[in-house]
């Protein structure tokens, strides 16, 4: 993106003047609508109705066309019907309007003609230099400035809870994108810009998140996505290091199309989708309310240093329930020192709980004094990066002082500090503003609370360093065999299995004894991915039978490889596989019924040792390497070291590649990789 | 539970009369909040203060001691300190109070001490015929009666949002359990018993919900649940019928014991639970929020007759994000019929989707007829069996309208139709009670509207009919080994590997013979489970090895059991645990790696051959055995109908039993079990 697009996209929020082409004087329509919003809010910037007859709209001079305004126009909503607005591109055009909303639907969304009046619409826009949000858009909402851009019926609501604050909220969907920005108000969220960007015939989505996130005054970054696919602009998003969380909608198994390898197959779109975001720091949230628990953690200041939790509750129910989330988040539960301990003994009751879940009893919150104690020894505890406070039924005459200690310890410690307030917010009207105004996210339940924590945490921890390695490419030969593929890889360090082409009978006993009298036998044939469904594979050749295996899989129409044999291993597969948010690499269950298994872990590529090992630890297989049980152990770091390497030398691979370790064998020592296959862009 | 202890039950909503011991005029005091509740909420029935000086608690004649109080009590809420409680319940008894309601702290929660004190209450009780609710209680309310025989600060709240519905809660943690219902009625969530059991020394929250479930007026019944142990008052409890969602916490992995078999390490506390409750067709919340949401689908009097639901939206991302949750859930997305299709192609606008999830758009959404047209159209659909109604911003005029449309579909077709409304209160405030009242459930998002239909498809299908079968019993010896179990299974039809004890080396050579030439030797030695670790177990022996390999065998300390050498099969895991919710089948991948693996599914016993086929379906291994890739398929219907046939020969076995089947060997057509253990009670 270049300085004069990003200064384009600005006007979204920034537009000194805006013109509502198709304005309507008629109540309840959609050309008056933001004509009355930009009114109602208190829009400072100049209003400019476009009516062909109208002389008014709404008390504002109208005019008849784009060309008679007289002044000049930053941005341009558009609310003329479908067929029209090609005509009123040109007319922007004509006048100068560097940014332009397309309200209309009728495009891509409805069928093989509104594609066509897409491209042509985006064609003209391009041409002339103006870039486009929509078609089939509701608008933005740029709240600092009240620029109204929308017609969205949230803001024709009698009472609109109104506020600005320093989120930025972007959405594919309109109406769904500006119902979550009504609950967002609704609960006090402060939102600085609200935009829906539709069918993306021209702005992205992506695109706005990275020119919000340029912005100082934007804090984090909340969006609804049903499309990813932009490695680029991810990895651009991502550098600002803006808090973030997204759903992704549409990311069920049911949606990976199909692939030639097991590596392409276990990469299913909704496994790349979480290993991408993973990789950029950013948090996928499952549901509408959980990606605002997600805002109000992030627009809170503090940060947490790790990803021990400490849980005060005055109820021995809401800690279970805390620490049953905490086990299946990345979150562990602190544990506390001694010299909280200590105080915590001192002033818990014996029917209270003095480790963490620490619960010091609707007791302790009756005198605020002693709760004050409590909560400041466990933010004081070094071994506690976050604390998660959680009250039940807390009525009116409490909260003041609770909020307020809370606050205070919060600022003091520079701990994330969240709340989980299981309880009707009619029992104490004020503290949701109270604990707002303090920095306290507050949540309704023990659950919410924790998953707010482990988003904040995600966030931080892998949000802070995105890597970016570079490596040099060993790009494989055009129709990469496993016997050239092995060469390459061997070449690369990596620990393939011996073995050689053979070429003759006489070759071929020879090999065996080569191998130490007793081989794998392999065809060779470029295209043939699955060998051993096609009886492409032969075990346990002697040199008496080393003949009659050659002439056999001689048949299959390539070359013939004959390589060790190995026995008393795990099979393992790795694979790296070309997705549209960048190459993933995968670990899991190796061999034939690798899919079948569905054990298998994915990230972007490259990663680095220590990623690889945790890569490994996520899987069913890698636990089986860990396991003891009348077996040794796995060489897992042989293992993690492989991972890394394989995710790295395929940078600069050409996109649309697999790579296929499969299986790899893993010794008690050492490891082997003992089928590799390659398969192009082209042959999908 | 006799018909005698449930009248004492029902006194915790019925009372006629209530005393509270440790009554107290002071403002804001424990002993004062029942008595402010009982005359601010209009309780009609008796209220007797007891209170050693005065003579007046709030207006109301107070008795120094329950021995002087003149008239008949019904229920005694004892407020007094855990030291005085005892001699308070014989002065109950004295009195000839059937119900007792024990408030105080410091009993079993606060250590060895107040587990003795604890004891001391319950046998007191015991031996005078008082039922015991608590101690650690919060108490219990009946909404219709208003009895508030509670001291929770939820009722002193300045204004209260009260109602009366027909849901039962029981909890047994107070203070959380009293803040849900607090959300309950801030969502107006119609609550007709609110009941926290505490410690439980006599009264279990299991036993509570049985006397609820027996009330007609009782429609739904919800519970947060920290222990869940009691097989029997279970079954009791879903004989019954009622629509349930339970929270069951703390049910994290890291909760569950040692376990000597494989089965028994992978039956996990929290995969029993959900078996458990699975089978009796009860739903299990993940969170207070989705408890009252399913809450919500229960209070709504319409059942669906099948998993088919028809998503109707105003917008694609709601149909995105219901279509997602559905995915992951019993549900499946309806197929519309033609001519559910053909009102839809007539009505719904090209840029709107007329194929399930329907998008009508929010412009039909501004016609109530035609909206009202293609809503009629799905619910006549007879492949519909729930209707889910998405709008996103839907501001004050347009509700009534459609509000009243979603009332009449779903009373003509009596089909549930449940409504994700993503949007702010505000935007309609009387959309809430207006969906309410017309029995249309509501809920912020798509996914939370999908789970809550997807709890109430399986209370109705899980809970139509428990199974109860009764078996004849074949309980294994006391102290079975693998041969004689072997012997066992195969006298219950089951199919075991050939195989015979060997008693000499001759005898081995011989056995060998007999079995084909090549056959597996085992140690068979009482207790020991894992022969595989032990070098218990030799493969391939030829008439050549055979009496080298008894020698060896021998010397473990047992019998020797040689069998034939199976080839060519997948291994499997079946198994039976006992666990105080009732035995759990398991079926897994299996192997020594079992538990690395950790492929499992479990329900609770017994299964029938469609269960077991479903089980089998879920697990890795199931889809392993359908995998074609280069493997014939695994003989699934064999395999089911062992599982089937295990999980019902159990019926009547000693509680504290494993079963391991282990591996038991799939092949193309037949299965075998290859090895068998038996873990009795005593040995654990």
């Amino acid at each position: 993106m270049t300085a004069a697009t990003t200064s384009a996209l600005e006007y979204l929020w920034e537009a000194r003047s805006i013109a509502i082409v198709g304005a309507s004087n008629r109540d309840g329509a959609l050309g008056s609508l933001p004509i009355k919003y930009l009114q109602r809010y208190g829009y400072a910037g100049t209003i400019v109705p476009i009516n062909p007859s109208a002389k008014e709209v709404h008390g504002l001079p109208s005019y008849p066309s784009l060309a008679v305004a007289p002044m000049p126009i930053d941005l341009a909503l558009v609310m003329v019907s479908a067929t029209h607005v090609a005509d009123t591109i040109d007319e922007c055009a004509a006048a100068g309007i560097p940014m332009v909303i397309i309200g209309a639907s009728g495009f891509a969304e409805a069928g093989p003609e509104g594609a066509a009046l897409q491209r042509e619409i985006e064609s003209r826009a391009k041409s002339a230099g103006i870039r486009l949000l929509g078609p089939n858009c509701i608008g933005a909402v740029g709240f600092a400035t009240k620029l109204m851009a929308t017609f969205t019926p949230l803001f024709s609501a009698r009472e609109v809870p109104w506020q600005t604050g320093n989120i930025g909220f972007v959405s594919q969907s309109g109406a769904l994108g500006f119902g979550a920005v009504s609950l967002a108000l609704e609960r006090g969220l402060g939102l600085g810009w609200a935009i829906n960007t539709g069918n993306e015939a021209d702005v992205t989505a992506l695109e706005v998140l990275e020119a919000l996130a340029q912005l100082q005054s934007c804090h984090a970054l909340l969006a609804y996505l049903e499309q990813l696919s932009d490695a680029n602009a991810l990895r651009r998003l991502a550098v600002l290091g803006k808090p973030m969380a997204f759903i992704k909608a549409g990311g069920s198994d049911a949606g990976a199309s199909a692939a030639a390898s097991h590596t392409g197959a276990l990469a299913t779109a909704d496994r790349v989708v979480n290993a991408a975001l993973r990789k950029y720091g950013i948090a996928r949230a499952q549901d509408v309310d959980e990606l605002l628990d997600f805002g109000e953690a992030f627009s809170q200041p503090r940060r947490p240093a790790g990803p021990r939790v400490a849980v005060v509750s005055t109820s021995g129910g809401s800690g279970i329930l805390a620490t049953d989330a905490i086990e299946s988040s990345t979150l562990t539960l602190a544990t506390l020192g001694e010299a909280t301990q200590a105080v915590l003994d001192e002033f818990v009751p014996a029917f209270g709980s003095t480790t963490n879940p620490v619960d010091v009893t609707a007791t302790v919150m009756s005198d605020v004094s002693v709760f004050s104690r409590c909560l400041d020894a466990v933010a004081d505890d070094p071994g506690v990066d976050t604390i998660i406070a959680c009250f039940c039924v807390l009525v009116d005459d409490d909260v003041d002082a609770i909020v307020s200690t809370l606050g205070t310890v919060a600022a003091r410690s520079g701990k994330p500090v969240l709340v989980a307030r299981t309880g009707g917010d009619f029992l104490a009207p004020l503290a949701k503003d109270a604990l707002r105004h303090a920095g306290i996210p507050s949540y309704t339940t023990p659950t919410r609370a924790v998953r707010a924590a482990d988003a904040l945490w995600t966030v931080w921890a892998e949000g802070r360093s995105p890597t970016v390695l570079t490596l040099q490419s060993v790009t494989p030969p055009s129709h990469a065999d496993e016997h050239s593929l092995k060469l390459l890889l061997a070449a690369a360090g990596l620990p393939v299995t011996r073995g050689r082409l053979v070429h003759s009978d006489s070759d071929a006993q020879d090999a065996v004894l080569e191998l130490g009298g007793l081989a794998v036998g392999k065809a060779v044939v470029p295209g043939l991915l699955h060998k051993t469904d096609a009886g492409g594979v032969e075990l346990g050749i002697t040199p008496e039978t080393a003949s009659r295996v050659y002439q056999r899989l001689k048949q299959l129409g390539g070359e013939v490889r004959f390589e060790e044999m190995v026995t008393g291993h795990t099979e393992v597969l790795v694979g790296v596989a070309s997705t549209p948010l960048g190459p993933v690499v995968s670990v899991g269950t190796g061999g034939i019924h690798t899919e079948a298994m569905g054990d298998v872990t994915v990230r972007l590529a490259p990663v680095d040792m220590h990623e690889a090992a945790a890569m490994i630890a996520e899987t069913a297989v890698g636990r089986l390497l860990t396991s003891t049980r009348g077996q040794p152990a796995g060489d897992i770091p042989s293992l993690a070291q492989l991972v890394a390497t394989v995710s790295q030398i395929v940078d600069g691979w050409p996109a649309g590649f697999e790579l296929d370790l499969n299986p790899v064998a893993v010794f008690p020592t050492g490891i082997r990789i003992l089928d590799a296959a390659y398969v192009e862009p082209r042959a999908k």
